[in-house]
């Protein structure tokens, strides 16, 4: 597999026979990179469980094809029996992660197929499960091109990207958002110089990102979360893309924790930062980042290098916010599936939603965390 | 030891039959604190060579304890064959950590105080290795008391300070550099709540500053490098206090990597950054950070997690400077044995110089590297 460009493969699909959910295993990375294939409830709730897929995207397209699969096994023609084992093994899903928006949300948006369809023979509605699946990801995937193409427009051939966390390939189903920009263009031919910040405490940058881009031929570079300062005052970074957990009214940005330090750095040596955003993660319910609750994770995160090894004294108190807020100010533009939103936000992002209204497209993909 | 006082405990000292070097062993930090004893040649340069004992200061201070011991072993009354003998132990030890400055210039200074009494009978000029030695760490503990002094006159009582990297009282004999005036404060009571950086990739923070200032009673908390963001963003910080590694003559700042990255923060928030300089680190050859050489280091301290986990893929390209460059504009001011120096820097240095000039003490303790 290692001389096989990732792009190549699918972070989750369905396999050909309709049968199993094939995913890409994120806990063997970046040590190995394995394909495994799920078809029971057990190894679909484990895989979700376990982070063996994870980002907020993929994670709610799993989702979708994996109740499309278990509800496919109902063996029974009554829609009130096909209903009841549906809602049976949704509910088992969903408490994978209870915690995590999109998936309630996907399979939700599963359940409403069932209801929408309820007059129609269980054969058809299991069909009609499927292709909104199969639709699920297309959108996911129709929103990271978009934001790709928007992205690629602010950059130009040989530029230093630096990016912050994993808002990669591997969080959603394809381009991620991101690295959107960046797996466009080198769809097109472009050379980007690539920095990732590895992205203490858990490692996302180093472990998921550092991974996909180098094996997608990408030029990356490594570096630790303090040396962004070192590569932006050798001028090596000509913008900053992130991905974003909730972006408010005004356009403060709840991001991985870091972001706000990026964008500090940025701010110091006049590199722009874009957040990619799709509009699902925009919430014009939050007026300002003030509002966003962030949470708090336990302290061994810190203290504990990944897995056993302690690096800090036993029982020292440890601040381990999972998200910081990047004040809007620091951001120059936030780029959506309808196109990059600039200062004002309060105007800019209401004219984005403007567009996907006329675009009929009220609602694609809910609030993401993309975290973790 | 736990319930001590690290404070208590110095981190270089000749045992009281003038015949062991003692050292608070930093390998076995944070798991463990021991005191060793080194008598032999060999146990000395292992502790140097090990990082047993690290840190500019300490390490100087522990060549000379160690030369000291070494040459008094010599049993002749002949000054040529005790000079032969000393040279050979001078070159022995030196050898140990052959890039750190502080340690040939601490075996220099050594050496001119046998040529200085090279008349007088060997068990004089003995006993006057063992007074300069003495002398030696008595400057040192000096320099770091009177920066100290000169920094707790930045902040006040109930102050959030945050540190990066350590330069603090295990890189020293007492007090440490940026800990300095938080050891100081404390001794007086004031209650600081301070914010180590753990300082990736080598941890000294977490390692290092969070041990010993929890160990001394200190109300410290240990964040990841880029968490300075959200604890700043959250009004927690008062000042920032860094050590150096060298000091340009315009005021431009080399030390730990990461360091710039904080000062940016810094600036966004309106925290002001001091940097605790012993007169010794200030290069006035230099004249500004452009001039300065970043040592690289190698990418396995990145990818290998502490110890032996992977957590970034195989051959990813890694950019792992050792050190930044602090502009001098992020810099409040410049905190040395002699006074505060604050912009314009290249007025308020030569001044600096102008009054250590004036106390007769040209040049105590040369460039040091406190890193690592």
């Amino acid at each position: 597999m290692s001389n096989k460009n990732i792009m190549e493969y699918e972070t989750v699909e369905l396999d050909d026979e309709n049968s199993a959910l094939k995913i890409l295993d994120q806990t063997k990375l970046p040590g190995k990179a394995e394909i495994i294939s799920l078809k029971t409830g057990e190894e679909i709730w484990n895989a979700i469980y376990l982070l063996k897929v994870r980002g907020a995207p993929a994670i709610g397209v799993a989702a979708a094809f994996g109740i499309y699969l278990l509800a496919k096994k109902a063996d029974t023609e009554d829609y009130e029996a096909f209903y009841k084992e549906f809602c049976r093994q949704k509910e088992y899903l969903n408490s994978a992660r209870p915690t995590a928006v999109n998936l309630s949300w996907a399979l939700s948006r599963m359940e409403q197929v069932c209801a929408a369809n309820a007059q129609k023979p269980v054969a058809q509605i299991k069909e009609a499960l499927k292709k909104e699946a199969i639709a699920m990801k297309e959108e996911d995937i129709r929103v990271c091109k978009a934001i790709g193409e928007y992205g690629l427009t602010l950059v130009k051939e040989g530029d230093g990207i630096l990016t912050h966390c994993n808002a990669g390939q591997l969080a959603t189903c394809k381009y991620g958002t991101a690295t959107a920009p960046i797996y466009l263009g080198q769809e097109r031919g472009y050379h980007f110089r690539v920095f990732a910040d590895e992205t203490r405490p858990l490692l996302q940058g180093a472990r998921l990102t550092a991974y996909e881009l180098s094996a997608s031929g990408v030029d990356v570079t490594l570096i630790c979360d303090n040396m962004s300062g070192a590569v932006m005052r050798n001028g090596w970074v000509n913008a900053v893309f992130v991905g974003c957990d909730r972006v408010a009214a005004n356009g403060d940005t709840a991001n991985k924790i870091g972001t706000s330090v990026v964008a500090a750095v940025a701010a110091r040596y006049h590199v722009p930062v874009y957040v990619c955003a799709p509009t699902s993660t925009i919430d014009m319910e939050t007026s300002t980042g003030a509002e966003i609750t962030i949470e708090q994770r336990p302290p061994h995160e810190v203290t504990e290098m990944w897995y056993e090894n302690r690096m800090a004294p036993e029982g020292v108190k440890v601040y381990n916010p999972a998200f910081d807020v990047t004040d809007h100010d620091l951001i120059a533009g936030i780029v959506t599936e309808y196109g990059i939103a600039r200062a004002p936000y309060t105007e800019s992002l209401k004219e984005i939603f403007r567009k996907k209204q006329e675009a009929g497209n009220p609602s694609c993909m809910p609030y993401m965390e993309m975290g973790i």
